[in-house]
């Protein structure tokens, strides 16, 4: 198998997985114009480096809200991963403790969050807020309890996005012997509730209920980061949900600029949306995002090989962002300057 | 048949329709540049939602020119339906009746509009003003008693734009037994006569000869738009005709803030071109409309399956605009923000 | 067949004629880039007609250089027509006559101008200037004598451009029994000299030696549209040779507003390059040319149908054109408002 | 065979070169964006020719550093010319000498700099500096002695790029036979040592060990070319190494006016990356370089004809170059003015 980069792991998983879940991974909404777009965007965006800096070679550890990461990639929060290998978030957590990096956990996973922590993995815990308080405070209870060091709040779903994909291959729950375990009941995927009444009040009653980071997901438009900012956000990620929600949204790093200028480095700002190289990830961190995080990179390593395929997958991307800092003569992930970066 | 979206209409249509009909319907002026660059216009446009709003789910219904509308989507006037299907117009109404949507009727209807009118539809009668001004003000008559609500006057077409299909089809006129009751006479086509002659002082003088209001559709340039309010306009259609007039006229929807800066809201403005998805619509309303108009979706509904063909078309746009506002934290079209759109 | 549009006389041309011939006609410098651009250029700049300005139907006719003519419209100079057509230059000529517009007569025609201008048509003898200034005014004479009504000095060509397409097909000479009259001598075509050394000093040498008004052809930078003026140009035509001196000139379209800044008013200014719609001769005319000139379109026709072809291509061509003056609201070429353009 | 212009070379080359090699010598950095963007930006780049300038045909010769080059067009280092024809760097050079261009001799040469400078051309020496200053020193000594004018330190590798075309063909070694006789010991590729430790610092030291002028090559920021000044540079080449370092690096010739701007005219700059025409070539002079250097061109000449081969790739662009200045209305390299290129 050629697996020389991440878009060769997609095109091996299209080969190996029943199309009807390459599908619901490799698709987005409507006419996936903001899929494609996040992935130029990153194309557009030119890497001027600086020759003769005497860097040495990178160093890429760090620390995110207070947990320790080998490199400035997270695993992003997506659904469904029994879909892609028979073991789900099990294998994925796996590679990502192995690889030294976050895990954000999903709350329409495959497996129970006890389980995925036992693996050893840092885990933070992705959550919808659903109308029923008292069942959302005891999904916190559990991340809480099975050690998970964040709550991320998705906030750009206030209604499920439009997969046509989904919809021409009649994909609408999941097969027989597959549930959602941090569901309640019996793990009936319709069970989530996405809804359009929550708002910010809903954020500061999180707050008062536990003691975890919040980091809220899918803000694009300066004025929800200074909001966010305002009501407690531990962080932000800049996030179009990889393009799912609403088409034509614009690509997350096109919008970061406008959101670092917001945030004024009162609070770290992530990134998801088109990373597939070390290049990317750099051009990230130039324009402001502490760290990024991948989604269908790692379902197509899960696809491919289970937890090697995804350690795979992390250790070429860390691979080629260790490449990348050193001809831009970067030591560290922090010390990226903005003017690396030019359109 | 895969009917998720406006476009598997058309598709579909493809299949079903004659290959001249098709053409005639899909067809644009010369090259189509503006034919293509419509929908092309609305995918370089992005949205930026805001989150966290509360808005809850939002209400599509409102009123044009006093009229009720279940949704800011409008029919927009379209010659000789019975070629998509045998009972033409009649079919149509219908779907816009039972849809509770407005319908403009063209005054190239192959049904006449009292017939139009006894579904129960709301039409606004569209009109191309005739030399004949005694005819001209025969079929204001006709629209008036038909319970026509408005007067939709095509500006942009002092001559017949140069439909190159059709002249490669040798599409030029209708089959036997198929004619244009709106007209004096048997309904021969070429009896409709577009003359470079008419001026302002004509929308003075049938501003005088009826109470209906008067919507000015095909207007491109504010100077114009601000021309049409001063001479009484009740709204102005922003409209380049579907690309089928002259060919490279710009996208509507790049003209309508342009527009929307010289009424100054003074009445309302619609637009039509190259509306394919409920995104669409929602850019349309921050960009400054109060409702859009789709034509060739219609005609592809109709060619499909009737009256329920174009309810179907209604139906998806409306459940996409649902969502797109959902998703974007709007509770109503008349409450789009500006800058939710960005280039 | 299927002619319609003055491209569709170019995909019979290529049915028709020798490739190589074709590839004569067709082709242009190096990589055809600035051929390409040409038109691309036209297609990116956007019509916003004005609604009921009560024009009328145009009227095209006027007059350039004092010489009446039909429509905005030239034929501008091309070599060696005898390939098109065996009766070469004098079909051309029958079909200008007959239309009303002025031909420019080329000075590597594959007719003698004596016989061009025996058909009646109003000629402009297109010049290049020759070291042997003896010989130039000998040429002069013989179009002066010939009836021609200006010479135009093609100032684009101080070499010759590279044409690949010539190259691979090893075309280089003119087939037995062609040649080229106005030259001296045999009409071998390598009589003709394209050299470095001319400046300013030879047009105003030739200004002393004729009384023809004197057009200057293939200006691109407004320094020298300025410097024409002051060397007494009765006109210039701003053009980049069709794209087949040196690929990547920029399309001719995008340098005449900058060309209409330098010379205000002082005269006229003519373009080629690109020129196949009607719409595209309205976009000339707002930006600054009170006339156009085509090329390769004048050729398609001749390969076509001789003189029947050439009638047809400007037929339809200002068929296209009355159509869109109509729909702009225009009475006149000269009344073409600046602001119909928009990028 | 269709030899007309470089790229010719290159479709040639495809066919004669195992495809291993010819992927070594046509790849570039990951995804290639780089290596398509340089030829892209010059064909995004127009030319505005002057006209009537009686500038006479063009004289192209010139010196750099003090060595005279019958044009401005340097053979750039390229690695391994036994990959492309058995007698490797000995006919390319052999070519240049013929040419009387100078040859930059790669310090990853097939062949000893002294056999290569045997064939009397003019060399500069690149240079990769190494971490044991020793064998470097040695290497400079070995570079005067065998009668090198400049040394060329690449200064854009602190490591090597990601070049996943060789990955796929598992291409690591040179074959058997095949060595790199610069190197120290048996010529193993392994023991060039790419260095992210290499600082200003070294560039000082270099120039305190030779009295030879010292060329830095793969400088992209201003601010670096401006260092390059300071640190006693006598020249600077703007370069992004053809697309092989790091992928997404911007355009060369984008590059080239903001480094002028910094360096004022103190030195010489020079561009290599996606010079393919004359055009190019007069392009990189109107914007501020002295003369430009190409790679990939020289290597297909090479591959099709050995030393011909090169040698009609040089006359190829020699005569276009020629031309284009020639129809610029410009009589020398050192003549092109700023204003000849738009973008």
């Amino acid at each position: 198998m050629n697996l020389f980069n991440l878009r060769d792991f997609q095109d091996v998983a299209l080969e190996k997985l029943d199309p009807v879940y390459y599908d619901y991974f490799a698709g987005g909404a409507q006419d996936e114009v903001t899929v494609q777009a996040n992935e130029a965007a990153f194309r557009r965006l030119s890497l001027v480096p600086r020759v003769l800096r005497g860097a040495g070679r990178p160093e890429l550890g760090g620390a995110l809200l207070g947990q320790a990461t080998s490199m400035p990639v997270l695993l992003a929060p997506t659904a469904f991963h029994r879909l892609a290998h028979p073991a789900g978030e099990v294998e994925t957590a796996r590679a990502a403790a192995e690889a030294g990096v976050i895990m954000m956990a999903a709350m329409l996973s495959t497996v129970a969050v006890e389980e995925v922590a036992a693996t050893g993995a840092t885990l933070w815990f992705q959550l919808y807020l659903q109308p029923d308080l008292g069942f959302t405070e005891s999904l916190v209870r559990r991340a809480e309890e099975a050690g998970c060091k964040a709550l991320v709040v998705t906030v750009d779903s206030p209604a499920l996005g439009r997969n046509e994909r989904g919809d021409r291959n009649d994909f609408h729950d999941l097969p027989a012997g597959m549930s959602c375990p941090n569901l309640r009941g019996d793990g009936d995927v319709g069970q989530v509730v996405l809804s359009p009444e929550f708002s910010w009040r809903h954020v500061d009653w999180l707050r008062g209920i536990t003691s975890l980071p919040i980091v809220l997901k899918g803000i694009l438009h300066p004025a929800d980061a200074a909001l966010a900012v305002e009501h407690g956000a531990a962080a932000v990620i800049v996030s179009n949900h990889g393009g799912r929600q609403l088409d034509t949204m614009p690509p997350t790093i096109d919008r970061l600029p406008l959101i670092a200028d917001a945030v004024r480095g009162q609070v770290p700002l992530l990134l998801d949306g088109g990373v597939r190289r070390g290049t990317d990830v750099i051009k990230a961190l130039a324009l402001g995002a502490q760290a990024v995080a991948i989604g269908r990179p790692v379902m197509w390593g899960l696809s491919v090989a289970g937890a090697a395929g995804v350690a795979k997958v992390l250790s070429l991307l860390r691979a080629e962002l260790v490449n990348a800092l050193t001809i831009c003569g970067v030591a560290a992930p922090g010390e990226v300057p903005r003017d690396l970066v030019v359109p």
